[in-house]
Parts: structure tokens; C-alpha cells; sequence
């Protein structure tokens, strides 16, 4: 059972735009960085085939509250917690800390709430329970973490 | 005054990922192209040098929620509502309406605030007033427009 | 039959770098797009269900020289020519003409070459003819518009 | 002195395209990857104020011939190799080796020719020498590396 992952990334130069900082857009890139190497970690690929039916993963809601920017070259380590777990549906929150400079700051504040779909023989789209297996390996956060 | 703008993008190939959809992250590239757009509309470019001081406008909220995918060649009209303007800050509402297909369809909203900063002469960043040329022409949406 | 075919972009907030410029991989981008708008003025998608078989276009060599950057919100023209017309393969040149400014300025000249491809039963891709109806659309640029 | 580097990276999800693999232009942002990596491996950022004057790396000339696809989630090591050395310019190598998979595959080969540029008081860019501390520390590949 897991709650949370910690990826790091450095900022690239293709990730900065012409305000000489990280493009606000890019937040959401890492957020799923984080997401697909959390699943990794449970031995599962986002992308999966390892599960009956195969399903995916579609956002509903993603959000990102700034408090201060990331430049080129910055290490930032984005630390997925579990913040809600349905039968069909997973909300993470995600905290950007910058690990380089005098201290550890946390930037950015993001949050996903992502769907269980699979695909009925006409292809169409539907909400479905969390295979059992992947399921039981994922917990919430405790909620002294999500204060 | 204006208190909207409507842009119209087609989704391109490079906007798509592997799940065949515009990836969740560049709908928060095509809310900039509308607020950008906006901004020309009343004869300013967001990286403008028209006024003094001359001021940014970085984010420090940006949310999106989803409710039907966009594909490659989709038209999608992205409708920009000002729906909060402070002394400081506004913060827009983003209606992606799906162009082609059966029916007029909205298949995201999104929402910016950003906050209008000028730099001291240390280079710090600090909040400031919008410059009064601009903040005259630009107003909130009717209530009822909003719901 | 065509050879030539001419799209207009704006340089978008994100598609620039913290050098200030146009980020070097996003010419890449644009002339993918002036790619994709010219088979639709042919009457076709790039991801086409109008032939058979199902073709698909990888790529197998890009390049690109650069002469001048691009900035935010400059207006350029991407002229599309058709340099060579094989079988199975075509190749274009990109001219990168910025409109905006005292003169019209060749800012990058690009090149792709694309084959064109099906998949076995088994998934597995390999060249294939174009499809006659969309080749005989097709012709090469006159010689002396590539010199 | 130093004439290669290795960079690993793993291709995420919105670096693919509907085709289900890589899109062709993010192979140009894994190259600019490598070659920051081998400034740091230098002890330098390409974004330097470590040298005077300060000087920045404008692209003339990419290119990349393609071989094999790659996917979500594959590992590839990006080896740069110096290729030429200039006195105000340096050309790249790179070859892509996706490092999952039965064996080791070379999937794409790029090249880059980047020129040291200084701005003048005035803002206009002009070519420079590379500077003699950073210059000293790379020299070209050897010639039976690059056959």
C-alpha cells in the first residue's frame, strides 16, 4: 500500500519561456511525470495492459495554485500524495519543492482528479472500478499530510 | 470596455498524445493564446512597453476541468470571460466550445487569475496597480453570463 | 495537383524560451502544421480513413537553418514546397518568412522528408505506395523555385 | 578536456504524439538536454555568467534522420559527441540508444551547430570566441568515433 511518490526533475531550457521562467503549463507536465512514476512504482504502467479489461486514466479536473516561479536548471522534487480514493475515480496533490538555493521552498501547489475508464466493444468511454489488484496497493494520505 | 474575447484554434497533431486526444496539459496553452489575443484585441500585447511602469502578468491559479476530449483537426472555440477584476489581479473563465461535429459543444472550462507585477529597481518582482489606460478597458462579465 | 501551399502563424508566449526567442525545436512544430494544412486543401487529413489501405506518414529526416530568430507574437509564414515526389516519399522545404517588421524576412529554411506507410496484419509498418488518388494531387515544386 | 556525454532519459507521456510514439520534434529538446547536461559535466550552465563576456549558444543548424520509433516509457541514453570545434562554433553528434527492449538500438541520429554569440552595448548579437577557460575543456571526438 502507497500513499505518495517523490519524483525529481531539473528544469530544461525548452520548459522556460521568455519571462526567464518555467511556463505555467509545464506544472501539469510534471504533475503527470510524478503520476505515471508513482504507478511505476507499484509495479504497474500507466499504460497498462496488466489488468482486465485495460483501462485509462482521463483527467476530469487539474489545478495549480503559484507561489513562486522555477527557473532553468532548478532540481524540484514533486511529491504525490493519495488525497482521495473512490471506487472509480483518484485525486493526488502534488507539492513542487525547489531543492536547490538557501532553502526548501515549495513553489506550486497542483491537484488531479483522474477517472478508471475502459472501453465497451463500440469503443465508447465509460467510468469502471479500479481493478482490485492496483487498487489494493493504494491508500490515502493520512490526514495530518493533507493539512 | 470588453469582458470577453472568443479565439478560435485547430488542434494539431503535436497537441495530441499517444491516448489520441489533445493532452490535458495544452488546454492551459490555449487559454494564453485567448487571454493574449485579448489583450491585442484592446490594442495591447500582454509583453507591452505601452505602459509606465511596465508590468507582467504571472499566474497564481490555473484550473481546468474536462468533459469531453478534443481531437487532431478539431476546431475549438475558447470564449474568455473576465470574471473577477480587482486593483491588482483578474481572473478569467475559459469556455472551450467544440466547433465541428453534430452540435456546439463544451467540452472544457478553464480559469486564470493573474496577478499584474511590476520590478523594482533590484529587479524584485511586487504586485501593482493596473495601469489605469488599460484597467478602463477592460470590465467583468454580466452576472447572468457567469452562471 | 499542388505543390506549394503557404500557413500563417503567430508566435505564441509559449512557444518562446527564456532567451526570449522562439524555442529551435517549435519550428519543428510549425512545419508540421503547414504539412497538415496542405493536405487538407488537397481534401484530405494527414490521419486519413479516405484511403486503402489506412496510410500514415512517419518521418524519417528533418532539418532545419536558422537565420533570424523569432519573437512573441511576430507573424510568419510558413511556405510549404514540394521538393521531391517518389513512390513511397516525399520530401518538402519549409521557408520561414516573417510578415511583420520593415521587410519580409527569411528568418529559417526547414526540410522533411516523409514515407509513406501501412500496417501489416500483424501491426507491423512498412513503405507502401502513395494512394493514386492523393498522389495524383501531388507534383514537385518547378526547379527554379527551389533554387 | 572532453568530447562526449551520456544523458538517459525516459520518454514521458506527453512526449508522444496519436501515433503512439515520440513526436519528431521532441527529439530536438532531448538533444538540447544532453548538450546543458555536458556544460554542467563541464562545471559550466549554458546560461553562464561565468565567463566575460557573457555568452549565449544560438542554433544555425539541426537535423535528425529517424530509424525506429520510440515509446512511452522507453529509456534512452542520448550520447553526444563534439563533431567539429570551431573557434566560434561547435557542432554536435547525437545518437539515440533505446536502452530497453531485446538489444540495444540506435533509433535516431541528430546533429546541432551552435555559435557562441556576445551582445554588443546595443543589444545586437554578434559571433565570438568561445571562451579560452571553457574552450580548453572540449575537444572533437576522435575521427574513428564518428564513422
Amino acid at each position: 500500500m502507497a500513499f505518495e511518490f517523490k519524483a525529481v526533475r531539473r528544469v530544461e531550457f525548452a520548459d522556460t519561456d521568455m519571462a526567464g521562467i518555467m511556463h505555467y503549463a509545464n506544472f501539469f507536465r510534471f504533475m503527470e511525470t510524478a503520476e505515471h512514476a508513482f504507478f511505476r512504482s507499484l509495479g504497474y504502467s500507466i499504460v497498462t495492459i496488466q489488468t482486465d479489461p485495460q483501462v485509462g486514466w482521463p483527467r476530469v479536473h487539474a489545478s495549480c495554485d503559484y507561489n513562486a516561479p522555477l527557473r532553468f536548471e532548478d532540481e524540484v522534487e514533486i511529491h504525490l500524495l493519495v488525497q482521495e480514493k473512490k471506487t472509480k475515480a483518484l485525486t493526488y496533490q502534488f507539492r513542487f519543492n525547489k531543492l536547490n538555493g538557501p532553502a526548501r521552498l515549495e513553489v506550486a501547489r497542483g491537484r488531479l482528479t483522474v477517472v478508471c475508464v475502459t472501453k465497451d466493444p463500440h469503443g465508447k468511454m465509460g467510468a469502471t472500478h479500479i481493478p482490485k489488484d492496483l487498487a489494493d496497493r493504494i491508500n490515502t494520505a493520512p490526514p495530518d499530510m493533507m493539512a
